[in-house]
C-alpha cells in the first residue's frame, strides 16, 4: 500500500511517501512544501495546494494521513495552521483519496512506543524502519513519515502493493536548504 | 467596484455580493453554503470550495471581503473554523481575486456605528443600506454582506462599475431551509 504521509504547519508543511505491507517499508519520495515569504497568505495556500496536487498525481497514493494538531499556542495559530490543513484536505480530496488523522501521541506511540517522544527520537526510528543513511530533516518532514508508518500500522498487514517484491530502500539525501526549488524531495 | 463578501463557518459559510461606489450599494447575490452531514470533513471542505470557484467564476468580482475570527470558544474550534477559511482563500486565490480580511469589530463599527453591535441590528442595517424588502437572513448571509460593505467604506469612493448607472437593487428573497440546493441565492 502507499501512504503520503503530511504534517502540515503554517510555515512549512513536511511531506513523505511510502509504500508498506504494514511491517516493511519503503521511502518513496519525501520533503518539504514552503512558500516565498513575499507572497500574500492566500497566495501562499494556492502554492502548497498546487505542489501538494502535483505530488499526489505524480506518487498516486491510496490514503493521505494527517498529523492532527497537537498543541496551539491560542486560537489565533490554530486557526492559521488550520487554513493550511484546510487546502491539504482539499488537495486530497480533490484527487479523490481518502484522509485519516492522528495526533502526535498515537504516531510516537506508535513508532517510538513512547507517546511523549522527542522528536529527535521519532527521526532515529524513521531512519531505522526506512533503512535509510540519514535521519530525515527537518522535522517536518520526519514526522510527515512517522504519520505515514502510524497509517500502516493503523490499517494492520497488507499484501497489496507487498513492499518485499519492491526493491531496496530509497536513500536518503538530506534537505537542502536554500534551494531554488520549492519542494525538496529526498 | 463589485464586491464579494464572505463569512466563513465550519457549519454554514455566508457569502454575499454587491456592487458599489463606496456609498450607494446593491445587491447582486448572497446566500450560504453548506454541505450535506453524511460525508466526510475532506469532501465537505471540497463542495465549499467548488461551489465558491463557480460563484466567484459566474460573479467576477474585484475583491473578496473575509470576516476574520471573532471568537473561538477554543483551539480546537480554530482550527475547525481555519480549513473552511482556508479553502475560501484559495478559491479567491485560484480565481487571481485579491483578499481583505476584517474583524467583526471593524464591520460592525462600519455598518452599524458601533463595534459591538448585535447581529440583529446588522442585519436590519443591511437592509436599509441595500434597499431590500426582508432581512437577510440566516445570519451568516447578513454578516457577509456587511464585510462587503465594510470593504468598500476602508477602500472610499469608487466611480468604476458605478451602482447609479445600474439597474435597481435586487430584492431579497428569504433563505429557503430545507432545499436541496446546496446554495441559496437570494
Amino acid at each position: 500500500m502507499r501512504i503520503f504521509g503530511i504534517d502540515p504547519g503554517s510555515h512549512r508543511t513536511g511531506y513523505g511517501c511510502i509504500d508498506t505491507n504494514g511491517s516493511r517499508h519503503r521511502l518513496i519520495v519525501c520533503g518539504v512544501l514552503t512558500a516565498p515569504s513575499r507572497i500574500t497568505f492566500p497566495e501562499k495556500l494556492l502554492t502548497i495546494h498546487d505542489e501538494l496536487e502535483v505530488l499526489l498525481h505524480r506518487h498516486r497514493p491510496e490514503t493521505v494521513a494527517i498529523e492532527d494538531l497537537f498543541f496551539a499556542r491560542n486560537a489565533r495559530s490554530a486557526l492559521k495552521l488550520g487554513h493550511v490543513r484546510g487546502v491539504v484536505m482539499l488537495a486530497a480530496s480533490e484527487a479523490g483519496i481518502p484522509v485519516s488523522e492522528y495526533t502526535p501521541t498515537e504516531v510516537k506511540r506508535t513508532v517510538v512506543g513512547y507517546g511523549r517522544a522527542e522528536k529527535q527520537q521519532v527521526q532515529k526510528m524513521i531512519m531505522l524502519l526506512l533503512g535509510l543513511d540519514q535521519a530525515p530533516s527537518p522535522f517536518d518532514v520526519s514526522d510527515a513519515l512517522a504519520v505515514a508508518i502510524c497509517h500502516s500500522h493503523a490499517i494492520g498487514p497488507t499484501s497489496k502493493r507487498a513492499v518485499g517484491s519492491l526493491p531496496g530502500a530509497t536513500s536518503w539525501r538530506s534537505y537542502r536548504p536554500g534551494s531554488a526549488a520549492l519542494r525538496e524531495d529526498c
